[in-house]
């Protein structure tokens, strides 16, 4: 069996020990004679999983009770249209936040249905900084705020949360930096994620939300748009993505019991992402135009100085095991993402190589 | 290990040559260095598996060049609401077949978002048939015509393709019966599946639609929603269920190279029904409601004469590693799921016991 470092940016790496412990209950979940993916999801078996998920979650973000966790389909780019149907049944405005690629999909998804007002806006420093907390200016009627906490393919990050009036709930997509490190799920109205950055593969998506916001529906939603259905149905008003949300929570376990939790998560990947930083800051080929306060710790996007030897450093880098460096399509250059599962090994390991790309391309 | 026989309505048993190919490459995809489900949507690794899975489908199914094959997320269910916003762009008024639980979560979606007509209806003979071709009464502004290809909880089926007018688009929900037995996809205008009967694990829906229709969207959709836009995406709108989507291509593989295609797949499928009702009509225990023009291949429910043995048959059963033949909490009684996946000799174990279990009760 062959392992190699993947640094893609979502599907993205897995831990071992997860797909390890998949793997040995493929067949037969623990003695039961089938499949966790052949189980009913209104299953006594099941429901445990399900169950168990949700609490390891609840557990590692330190989930106040007033919170509900759902487990949806659809991805981050469903919730762009899912949050307004939800957040809009009392009227007012959607309000976002301007950062880069993923938050303008979600206000133009916005706009698409409802309307939009951009609060802020990182496209006057070329997506280099997030706006500054004095520099959000929300419209009167403000339904919510939105923001994207970790851009993907930008490689930027909010450094703070925004501070709101009590009455307009904060709403952030973190697909591709939740539990990286532990967060106040209290200052957020809804947080969601797609799962296949670091909680799991991809077709799953986890939605947490203050249990106040249930009733702010809009009645001419899709019945499967509904927060409110789908939370008193336990995210099964239809079958859920019962084999997703089983490695979802194997994915929560490894974090409890094998990182440790939260906090020791952040701890490694601040390793990770300052010595890959220092090792591009420190190089006359590699840079990131990002400012430093705003640098993702997942996403780390670079260029080369000269075009011409990114082949050779994609090809290269892929001999040496290192997989899917290649920069969004949108975006070109290079580009690290770091997840959680993506161990220390493997970035020294890319760093050691881009030192040597770099001195043999002197 | 253990593996039992599995008789659950889906999510449903998979074939176990399949999940031993998963087991094998859940770590290493073929010496690539990296699980299917840690590989970028967009890599050539993964085109190349989503590209067999369209093909081998298209072979089992020989469906036309004019029609289109989707990959999405959602179930049957999220269909239920993407079918009208996809087909009424031209205005005209959805029709609808009422055969039981499943069509009318159909229609009361549609009824919720639009409006619904009922061209033919199941309810006045108690569900125990599906309405003949004659009584068929489409409304005069018709803008498609939908109807359940195989009632899963009531276990009824039909035994005709409806004929329509040119203009009049036919659409079946599949999810129970797809790749039970060959299919004349050109008859039709939209085909939809949910994968966890006879494709795959759940999170992954299948649609098949005729090219034309991609025209009808209405524009007030959510942008996922859209067929047209998924299916110039190569259904890549957003990061698609990988892993589901590698598993359905798996399926496929077996039904073509295993069992040999969908006509000898009938072939089994056929003697495994036939096989179940010829026990349950010759005993004096078992009874199943169903005219036998419409009963079910896949789905085969059954109550036993005293209810107060429900509880000893169920449990026996299970010790007899014989699981998940409780009907639906709607309808109570039992009912065993003979999906592809479930071999003809699960079905004999499960004659077998039954006799036994009426010879001890009698």
């Amino acid at each position: 069996m062959t392992r190699h470092y993947n640094f893609c940016a979502g599907p993205a790496a897995l831990p071992v020990a997860v797909l390890e412990r998949a793997r040995d209950e493929l067949l037969d979940y623990r003695g039961r004679g089938l499949s966790v993916m052949e189980m009913s999801h209104r299953s006594a078996e099941f429901n445990e999983i399900a169950e168990r998920a949700e609490r390891d979650l609840r557990d590692l973000l330190a989930i106040p009770d007033n919170y509900r966790v759902l487990f949806l389909q659809g991805g981050a780019t469903l919730q762009f249209a899912m949050l307004p149907y939800n957040l809009l049944g009392q009227g007012g405005t959607p309000n976002y936040i301007d950062t880069g690629i993923w938050s303008k999909k979600a206000i133009d998804e916005a706009k698409r249905l409802f309307s939009a007002h951009i609060a802020a806006s990182s496209r006057d420093n070329g997506l280099s900084a997030v706006p500054r907390p004095e520099a959000i200016a929300l419209s009167d009627d403000a339904a919510y705020l939105h923001y994207t906490g970790n851009e993907t393919i930008g490689g930027l990050e909010f450094d703070y949360i925004p501070e709101l009036p009590e009455d307009v709930p904060l709403v952030c997509d973190l697909s591709s930096s939740i539990l990286s490190r532990p967060l106040d799920v209290s200052r957020f109205g809804v947080i969601y994620a797609g799962a296949q950055k670091n909680i799991g593969p991809a077709g799953l998506t986890v939605v947490i939300l203050r249990d106040d916001l249930l009733e702010r529906g809009r009645a001419d939603m899709p019945s499967l748009f509904s927060y409110q259905a789908m939370s008193e149905a336990g995210s099964m008003v239809n079958t859920p993505p019962t084999y997703a949300w089983y490695l979802a929570g194997l994915v929560f376990q490894w974090l409890k019991n094998e990182v440790g939790g939260l906090a020791a998560m952040a701890d490694i990947n601040r390793r990770k992402a300052q010595k890959l930083y220092r090792a591009i800051d420190e190089s006359q080929l590699y840079s990131n135009p990002i400012d430093p306060v705003n640098r993702s710790w997942m996403n780390v996007p670079f260029v080369l100085a000269e075009e011409r030897l990114n082949a050779g450093f994609l090809e290269q880098a892929e001999q040496a095991g290192l997989l899917n460096l290649k920069g969004h399509r949108s975006v070109g250059g290079m580009r690290a993402s770091l997840y959680n599962a993506v161990p220390e090994e493997g970035v020294e390991a890319l760093i050691g190589f881009m030192r040597e790309f770099e001195r043999k391309n002197a």
